[in-house]
């Protein structure tokens, strides 16, 4: 009787966040993207229909939550729970762009964890596993109880930056933050670079922002290297800096691109070379904005989930030099 | 040291759905509403602040997951969160429109029971009890194991047409199909009225939705009795269908007016004298439709808070004479 | 070493309930049934003794929960904890008639929703799966957080009627309520015959319970469709009523022939033709009674089995064509 | 408005094992019984109904667990989700005889831990707090993560004793087997008396049991101590033999009469002088026996009660001589 | 793609409190030991680093409680952590012994169950099975919802007799006290011998413990049999009590060497012949003590790990004449 | 009846990590504190007697998890669970360092993230609240579902340097790393003075960690802010640079005096002219060195458990003049 079990196959269905990645991802594990209906009704209630039997399969969920992250949120989890009642034998939720990441901690006395609330809606509605990239901070891992594989795209971005000939003497690797020295000293190091770290002290109602530079950058190319760009106003106020302070060009790389408000308008006029960012988060015709660049991370992802499936280490997809053959 | 503790006070906070259903329950209990502050960032993330100490205090959240629902389910979901770190004694979530009601059950082989993702989020956010109306099924409230108090808006609806007087020979309670009957059935005995049913024959590709009418309205007033009037497509059909048998006015009362779509234009069309709906969603600008009266259950939510508070019986609520002398 | 690894078994245990369509099922899956020895004691309490290794098998347990349901129940949860401590891959509890099913939601104030005590028993015992058919609401799916297979008798009994020769003009499904009127339309539908409702108006202490017709049953034969016959009151006073109306014949079909208290002596005396019953539960002796027809399951919930087992959708046992092959 | 709030009172809700026992309770502790409807339908599905407001209330439920125990289980289940879906403060489940005690462990390989089950059960369905007397297994409490307030009939029943003017050289307290030595070495030591024991070697198919006494009981009173009589064998073997032995008279002693079988047939045949029990278990006609004598542990249960209300220590409910004063 | 995938791996890692035991079980199992770095701060807190991949692999750890029991218990969860984290298939804890067992209930009124809060801990870690041997008492496996798989000495520690040609009449297995009667009576059946019990009387601030023979050792030669041996106080007074009473030699026979304290100075003062003892714990330097025998009980564990990933029953594992071929 | 009601008690119980904070808690709440007895057995496990009744009582223990930190959590555990079986109404775990806290992300691809394993045992053992202070990563409050209330001891340490004529332009606060920048430019505020930040490169095994200045020292006195000095290794070398910089005098200032190894060497070599600290871990005989000055928090934390207590927020504690009338 035995014999007419079907061994479990990988799917792989794409949310609405970012449906071109998904087709990617797609291509790089060599399945074809699973048919699965998402309608949102005129009351803006969604519903989704799974069109394929996944009975014991190994589902993979594409969705980032970048805006409109509460709908997306909610896609996610009503997807997740008719996996699960479908009999899926593993949900595996990837996020590429974990949102609500920055709500990691109470700022202040009765406000919400709302990354932590995240991760306990995903846990309670199924989800097996998280799969997601370069986290606002590291313990957000920590939120959950279920295994998450936390990928970087420094290496895929790395590379980027070595193809176009950057790096050594010539390069500055700024950190926009105290916050994020330790992954610009990574980017630094791989770069054969030195770096520089703004020192950004904290605006209040009467005082304005104020930004200094840590490290000398005078006649380079600066690298301002971070995880988020949301509304650009800190990003080009320290592009205005680092110019001011004679760097030569300044290119902004980060890996998730939120753009919010007006990013593209402050990006247009800030002299900024070029902006490097992922695919983690589908910026749609911003894309055409011209000083944007977008790198895909798929390569990387598709070759976590075979990994995964695999049982094979992920640590590779961390090596500069694996990712440089993983995307040539 | 004892002496400096403060006794449990109640706290009731408007979220986004529905502020001035909060205004008059707060004003029915006798408090003023809480201060919190929501936040929608640039990229669509929500962020609330609560601005005033509840420690040790009985909160009561006023949120109808209405569209925008997932807007409205994260926010309650954060508040939640926010209000369990910091402490409060108990978490009430009032929601007198229950969003996602509809998807209460597998309709298809690969679909999720959204109802019961919501009910499984609310109680894993921490709530701890659950203040709701007219469920689309009531099978819902098994969905939560924490208390649910299902009120329902039958008895001050029923006033409405007593006090304008209907009732009596001359008035037909009409069930929209055979869903609603149960509670048509009671609107009835309420006025004393007959009841008629509308049998609705699912429609196909081929074959359109089709309608007979069950029982007698010739010459009569109907009053078409439902939960939930969501785009009108159905609710303006039947009562083309009841004028055709011989009804002299019809008349359309729901609980919770969705009104999504081409909802007023359908009404505004339809010869309907009047769509007598509760304020369990904000309807904002469409109240201004000269066919739409609304009625509010604040008097019926506002006891039931203070039933709940005193540790009193809510029974007396789903009686016609006591809401009556509630609401006069 | 792990030559030695025994590939997982599939494993069928009858419980008390309805050893006999365990049997049938067992031999539709092609296997021996389980040794389990079950003792009840003369202080009432039951030992369950598995006397075969069941280590990383699929285990499947088929019991009902009819009369006397709290020891049904209760033999269910002692044969997962014991299964779930002899470490089974996976719990498959097969429950052709979910007891309790009727007590889905809150009738009054202050009474339990039984069907969920039941499931949440069942997960907390270790359950991984519910298989079950023809629930009095579809909505007790919600109850449960693992998967639950909900299957259809509808089709085996309709195969009954088309092989019976029934079908067509002459035959009108008669839905005994409001609440089942979308099962007969179903029905009626596939037997491509008419349908007509019975519109019965609760009975009070003063008032009888009153039934009225909905359609034209004059000189045609009916069937009376439901999920569950329990006493038998309704029903034969539902056909005495269907004969005034000029029904030629009459039958009943139900899915759960629960058949308490004086429901033979009521079907002896009521005229109907035949009551056409499953075996989802083992009505034992009743089934001499000369006017039931018992039409056995174990062909769906034995394909059901093979198909969970070998990863394939049960889409298919939902629909006629498909059924019909397999019991021929 | 919180001066309408009424502080949580203490209610006592009968079911049905043990009603008289329930009344004796109540009134030791100064209340009326609560007023809850069971009924038992005609296809054994139980039905309850809390026919008075219990919001914000205490509630101690009264349930042995004998037979027929499911049915007193699943009793005990659905009367605790609806009083907490009721809203009541805490739930207090007081189960005097606590059935399937004796299935604490797993004897065989692939037996379930029944106790386990039944632990989980009571606690998934929402009761805050245990109390129940003389546990088979006290490892039992560890069964749950709610507290257990274990009690002791030992000094209740020590005190009937010297009532009757037992203890000293003359009286003998005999364990009927190893694991109840600590037990009867209690007992002894509050009367002042020796302790003999009972060495049973276990019988197998083809030798019968065998009884060894341990210690000197010529020409004493024995007073056989326990905490269960079943099925009487043992107890009436042991008599036997303590004769044998040279016992002037045999009284035996137990916590929990669960009598069944050939139970009361064998004590009369016994020999045996007097079989004192508690009520915990409610015998009925059982009681009519002449041999037997029934100690209530209500002062116990009810004292127990007012100091878990009053936050007050359990400890002097094991103390012979509070004991003492509070009967007499 | 599949064909990349690697077949679940079992690996076996060392914690620290027994890699002498660890690397014999993983010997019997045929697999190397798999690398963990376990750093200790000099803060005192434990690091765990796996040193290679065990995604989607059965991982068993090897790990007793005994003294420093809290450390252990720690690097146990900490292991557990890092595995749940890491992807492993299964998490099989073995704990050859169980540290804290004898809390295994509530011995005042207000004390922790301390063997319950370290099931609590193992699951909530991330444990999916338990492997222990000879627990205090066997309910603890009831404080587990995960499988527990409870191994026994007896049948490896008889063989030991045999082959020293203990066993028939000359033999008497002695139980130092009541709890342990069944295990003696265990084992005295299988050499054949009878048995004796030490009644012991515990002692209280005036009255010191005293010891009575239960049973004839005149002249023959006594295995003292229990469970564990801690202090080794009461078993060099039962030995020199067995001597007064003839014995000729006396042997001790215990599953667990806890031998805390002055165990050794009592032991080599105590004139038994030998202690027979397994390698559950690791009891190092103390195994120089000349009248100290350790038997591995590693070709037991060994052998279920296999069964375990075999699927295979483990019941051989409690036969002799199994075990006995097992280990020669 | 409810008039021997005791109203809930504030119970405050010491654990073993850190009495004599909790006795000036004690002192500062007004209450003594409460009776324990915590043995350890010559085995090394711990046993606690909690010795007065805390039933329905608020109860909060002091218990630093600091070295040896695997027995104090232990400790912890076991208190936790004592009190939850003794009814305790509110289990409030104050913790003022919270050990672990450092391993709160995944560093490497298979470690545990042990703050987290400990949140959740402190959880799933029953801790209702966790009172703790200046964590090393605030994020770890996301890893509890249960209130936590997380105190600085920033505002008293600042009032030390006030007392102490520090601030203006003469004192530089000086950040040792990146990770700390907002914590040190908070005090610098709170002193009216100028921030220095320490810019470490990691070190590697070819490269020694390597240390820049940011900002000017020169001629002034420096103060060190970090959250933990463990082995002092860094802090030193960083007093040696700033010395090298040209500053007059380097204070040391950190909450947690974890001071382990040659902690206390390296001070007393370094020059540093005080090292204050806090007494959230008792450092015992270390606090001998003459460089060495603690601060007790016991205001902060006494005031922390009225104000909870008393259900009014905690926020004052976190200013530094309510703070300052506190502590004089």
């Amino acid at each position: 009787m035995n014999k007419e079990k079907k061994s479990p196959d990988i799917k792989i269905f794409a949310l609405n966040s970012n449906r071109s990645l998904a087709e990617e991802i797609a291509e790089e594990v060599g399945v074809a993207l699973g048919q699965a209906d998402i309608t949102t009704f005129e009351d803006g209630e969604i519903r989704i229909n799974i069109e394929e039997s996944i009975r014991g399969d190994d589902v993979y969920i594409i969705q980032s939550t970048n805006d409109p992250s509460n709908d997306y949120i909610m896609e996610a989890l009503i997807m997740i729970d008719a996996l699960k009642r479908a009999s899926a034998r593993t949900i595996n939720v990837v996020m590429p762009y974990y949102g609500y990441a920055r709500q990691d901690r109470k700022p202040g006395p009765r406000e919400a964890i709302t990354a932590k609330v995240v991760a306990n809606m995903l846990t309670i509605a199924g989800a097996t596993r998280i799969v997601t990239m370069d986290l606002h901070a590291p313990q957000i891992q920590g939120f959950f109880d279920i295994p998450v594989d936390h990928l970087s795209a420094t290496a895929i971005l790395v590379n980027y930056f070595i193809d176009h000939k950057f790096g050594g003497d010539g390069t500055v690797v700024v950190s926009p933050d105290h916050a994020g020295v330790s992954r610009a000293r990574e980017m630094a190091e791989l770069l054969d670079s030195r770096l520089a770290i703004i020192d950004k002290r904290a605006a209040d109602e009467e005082v304005e922002e104020e930004l200094n530079l840590v490290g000398d950058v005078d006649g380079c190319t600066c690298i301002l290297f971070d995880d988020i760009m949301d509304t650009a106003r800190t990003v080009t106020k320290a592009c205005a800096m680092l110019k001011e302070s004679g760097a030569k060009d300044v290119y902004v790389c980060v890996t998730h691109p939120v753009l919010s408000g007006k990013a593209i308008d402050r990006i247009n006029a800030s002299g900024i070379k070029k902006v490097v960012v992922t695919n983690t988060i589908d910026i749609k015709e911003k894309a055409d904005c011209p000083f944007i660049e977008v790198i895909s991370i798929a390569p990387i992802i598709g070759d976590a989930i075979k990994r995964i499936q695999g049982h094979r280490s992920i640590k590779p997809l961390f090596d500069k030099d694996y990712v440089d053959r993983l995307i040539h």
